[in-house]
């Protein structure tokens, strides 16, 4: 769909979104996003030049979907998928695109490690109606043969460009752990628990040379200039455990992450901050403002958090709980976790399970925020349950093939989706049938 | 255990835990509580004097476990189990009191309405160690051939006796629930949607006369007093959609149970108030503070809350976020929902999958609350976790059974139970291998 707008462009010399909302434009992606948000382009376009609102949208991904991650805007979700040494066939990760697009993920990662790397990226943005995201460390790994030390920056741009040039929105980019954050790491319990950070950390202990990724980073937003490529700023140092929350080591990062923004801002180039990981519900709106404050309002992108470390095996729910109440603080996308985090890599199945539970985290926010609207679904789904409408109930529910199962598993017979109760209380002592005849005496 | 405890305070005209708590006593069960909780025995007796904390433990459910439950003690949780018309065997329910013991319920309510319901609670009660409730009014109903126009108090109360007698530790009541409330019913998107409630209602408006619980309030009083059975005073009104979350129909009848609470207290009677429902997010520390006040601080029980309407075969997961909330902000138990909420019948494994949900909303509370010692077996996992000793992690998890099986679907050898890595990312990238190099270079 963006085919014709990003045609017109081709002689601008920038040509982000970014870009454009600063010279006071308002694009065609700004205009279908302030339609699907329900909001005013010229908004859109301020949020954008501000810095509050990103619309990750690589100018060579031209059949995506415009979609605009900010506080201004409904809280998004992101799912990973991605093959690994074991399983690394393109098909696959194309049935976890389709998957991921049916329950509702606003963008997917593509995290990669095992396989042909460029041809499982192009087939899934191929298939993605949806910003699509990577951890370029990932291939650049790969490239080296998983020998870190042999990573130079000029393989490091290489791999970038060519995955910018392939049409990812985002990049996922660890440029803000440095050298003299390692004596924060060693006071942790757990350390380093992002892969990509850890990568950093061996590649900066091999060479005690400062982090690559912040070395050449005017570079790096090159690249993201030239085919408005958003950067997701990594936190390679977001706690793995509870007890390493909101520590040292976090925050000083991210305050390099704050710097970092500013330099992305002079180039045009569109930001998103990644937040943890692991935090107590009592620390988690201070972590959000902590975030605005060192950040400047780029939008926050969190992953869960999860609000214990005893949930394995539960931890998509575990971490839903902390989303939820992030995204009601005023984080702009929540990164979903599958049932199978710290246990195994997530089926199919997984990543249903996890999606449905960061579109209720989202949805949840959304409405706790007030956003307009927001409520309009629930409200409808209330207006079916009460007129015993079974069937608009499935199908307004986040997961319709799911609340259909249930429900049929104890009634199958269709009769009873237009039946007057439900399995629960039986037909006689109906609390809906109830109500209402308390309304015929009492009126509305 | 409780025998001898029980068997000495014979003579006694009173033989509440609050009565003897008023005297200056400090129980066996107070003990108990106290050892359990790691808090001070004095302190139990203060709030359960206080009206802050019950011990919800019939004088004749001898092996039951004394337990707390109040602001000052850990976060707990209750399952719901019972039979139906379709399925109504004890053994069935005895299956499923084993499932909630195993998984870590706190308290069990039998829900039953199907079968002998006699034989039923007396089997639930002889294998339970912790206190079973019940909602009498199912019982009545059942005893009038579900004719609820043939409700007499006097009928009312036999059945309370006789469930009393059996050592049913609390009963919910739906008193406050009266019959100018009716006109604020009408007002509502989904009306009643407690079942008991709705009973309640039908009943009000066939006679046009007041809630026959709360017009006997006192003799029910008499019969918790004698049998030292703790009331969960019901809310008839509680919002079934996010659309009548403390709307004024809640809020009157909890203003009521501020009343009783009162009522009960004169008569050394314990009280838990019961709490909704479907409230969203930003209106979930409101309620528990509101509940506080109107309640003179008895402990609040909530059911979720449920913080969006549109989960269906996923409301234990949406209903976890809210509970983990009101558990963080102040509520004393969580009532879990499962998967089949809004849908049909809970399995036996919707009861392991509610329950497991909620003993993560009550520890992910505990942990935000600051417990003392709540983070301790988090801090183990983790450090279980760097050490990469799997089968600690397993045993740690609130599930070990589930988590075992999800990190045996992708390494099921039992040399990856010690190995240095998981399925995520492989041997040669292990982040916490690495930050064990860091260590070694950096100090701890």
């Amino acid at each position: 769909m963006r085919k014709e707008w990003v045609e017109k462009r081709k002689k601008d010399s920038v040509r982000t979104q970014m870009y454009y909302a600063r010279q006071g434009i308002v694009t065609e992606e700004m205009e279908y996003v302030a339609k699907v948000e329900g909001l005013d382009p010229e908004l859109i376009r301020k949020e954008v030049a501000r810095g509050r609102m990103i619309i990750p949208a690589n100018i060579n991904h031209l059949h995506q979907k415009p979609m605009a991650i900010g506080i201004a805007a409904k809280c998004k979700i992101n799912a990973n998928i991605g093959s690994s040494a074991l399983a690394s066939d393109a098909a696959g990760e194309v049935e976890k695109v389709k998957v991921c697009q049916k329950y509702g993920a606003d963008t997917i990662m593509d995290l990669s490690t095992g396989g042909d790397l460029d041809a499982i990226r192009e087939e899934v943005i191929k298939h993605a109606e949806v910003p699509i995201g990577t951890v370029p460390i990932y291939q650049i790994l790969h490239d080296c043969n998983n020998k870190i030390e042999d990573l130079t920056i000029d393989k490091m741009l290489e791999v970038i460009e060519r995955q910018a040039q392939q049409g990812v929105s985002y990049f996922t980019i660890h440029a803000g752990f440095l050298l003299r954050f390692m004596p924060l790491v060693a006071k942790r319990k757990m350390g380093i628990v992002s892969r990509g950070g850890s990568l950093m950390a061996a590649w900066m202990m091999h060479y005690h040379k400062e982090n690559p990724f912040y070395t050449a980073f005017d570079d790096i937003l090159d690249i993201c200039r030239k085919y408005d490529v958003s950067l997701s700023l990594g936190d390679s140092l977001r706690p793995g455990c509870l007890a390493d929350a909101s520590d040292d080591a976090q925050l000083e990062e991210l305050k390099v992450l704050g710097e970092l923004t500013l330099k992305a801002w002079d180039k045009d180039v569109q930001v998103m901050i990644e937040g943890p990981g692991h935090v107590p519900m009592n620390q988690i709106e201070r972590n959000i403002k902590i975030e605005r404050d060192y950040c400047h309002e780029a939008p926050f992108y969190v992953l869960g958090p999860l609000v214990t470390d005893i949930a394995a095996g539960y931890d998509h729910l575990a971490s839903a709980i902390g989303a939820a109440m992030a995204g009601w603080y005023g984080a702009s996308m929540l990164c979903y976790v599958t049932p199978k985090e710290h246990l195994g890599l997530p089926n199919a199945e997984d990543v249903r399970e996890g999606i449905v539970a960061y579109k209720i985290a989202a949805h949840a926010a959304d409405i706790a925020r007030g956003r307009k609207g927001a409520r309009d679904v629930d409200d409808a789904m209330s207006d079916a349950r009460y007129k015993f409408d079974w069937n608009k109930q499935f199908e307004l529910a986040l997961d319709p093939d799911r609340a259909r199962e249930y429900h049929d598993e104890t009634l199958p017979q269709d009769v009873f989706k237009e039946a007057e109760f439900c399995s629960m209380c039986g037909p006689k002592f109906c609390s809906y049938k109830i109500t209402q005849d308390i309304l015929e005496k009492h009126g509305a």
